[in-house]
């Protein structure tokens, strides 16, 4: 429809999730418009997050540094281990300031539907992180939804042997939505009254 | 909240119009995970819509030329101009078929509150085009809103002591909206039926 190179921008705009045709349309007419200097920061933006940042060797967080902000900070528990999804959770429990341990950042969960099974998650990972005995409580803190669920259910099945203590995060989250949506408050309260699984 | 690179990311892609600061996230996120060369060709676009893309010097439209596609081309009547505010009505008008004439694009539309006088718009750029006596009929092409609505007018008075044909779309667009929501079919009509304000 339009000449090069802003149907490139609006086609490559328009793979972004949730932006859609019009969305793409949009935002191409005004970066147009905008400032370069506005355009180029963007443009350095994405070139430096794929520069820059990695995943954390021990969580899956993201980072810049070989380990992330949390696991190199000595005053977090190693004996707590909350287990996530996605790095942006995290950043959603972070933000309650409740939570005084350690994550690990499974990088999805299991959903049959998308063909994503436990080996595609950092599970092995997290076993590994359990093998010398330091932590002594893993808290599941999926998404409550289906797909998070099922792997809360996954993984207390297979920690339910190893004689820890497992919980998971307190219902009081809305059912059906995605834990990085729910309020600090919730969010705190879902995880002060966290339920005991096994052990 | 993230580190460095990517709260970077996120806060640039939230200045994008419509996009708010959990679809950032979101954003930033799905480009971490993504393939670093469909991340790289999102960043070129960027540039090279900035560094390729100008404003075409006779209408205004977009182009990587010194003239737009529509202004270089010679089956397209110079006796017709539809004036448009934005590059994006062009590519809905060209959608429809209906129209074979040139186009004037004014950059916007009068709006008082966003501080946007006729001085801002390119109607002096208009006025010399209508001032060899090739053109016949000037199309009021604007949004059928306030605004639009405000800019026609203010245009209609300039151009009836020229002794031009001078229309507007015909009404049969939904009034409040936005031209380039449109369908075809009905944009299409309301070019046929497009009525004549003076001359």
């Amino acid at each position: 429809m339009y000449e090069g190179a802003v149907q490139d921008l609006i086609d490559e705009l328009g793979r972004l999730p949730g932006v859609g045709p019009k969305s793409a349309q949009r935002i191409a007419f005004h970066l147009l418009a905008a400032d370069p200097v506005d355009v180029r920061r963007l443009a350095d933006a994405l070139t430096e997050v794929k520069a820059r940042v990695r995943f954390c060797d021990v969580c899956g967080n993201v980072t810049e540094e070989e380990t992330c902000r949390v696991c190199r900070d000595p005053r977090r528990s190693p004996a707590v281990i909350c287990v996530v999804e996605e790095p942006k959770d995290v950043v959603a429990i972070e933000r309650t300031r409740e939570f005084r341990g350690k994550y690990h950042v499974l990088g999805g969960a299991i959903n049959p539907i998308e063909n994503v099974g436990p080996d595609d998650l950092r599970i092995a990972e997290l076993m590994t992180r359990l093998a010398d005995g330091t932590v002594q409580e893993v808290i599941l803190a999926m998404d409550p939804n289906v797909e998070g669920e099922a792997t809360a259910t996954y993984l207390s099945r297979m920690l339910g042997p190893m004689g820890l203590r497992v919980t998971r995060l307190a219902s009081g989250l809305p059912v059906g939505g995605d834990l990085e949506y729910a309020d600090e408050v919730t969010l705190g309260r879902a995880f002060e009254g966290r339920r005991l699984v096994s052990g």
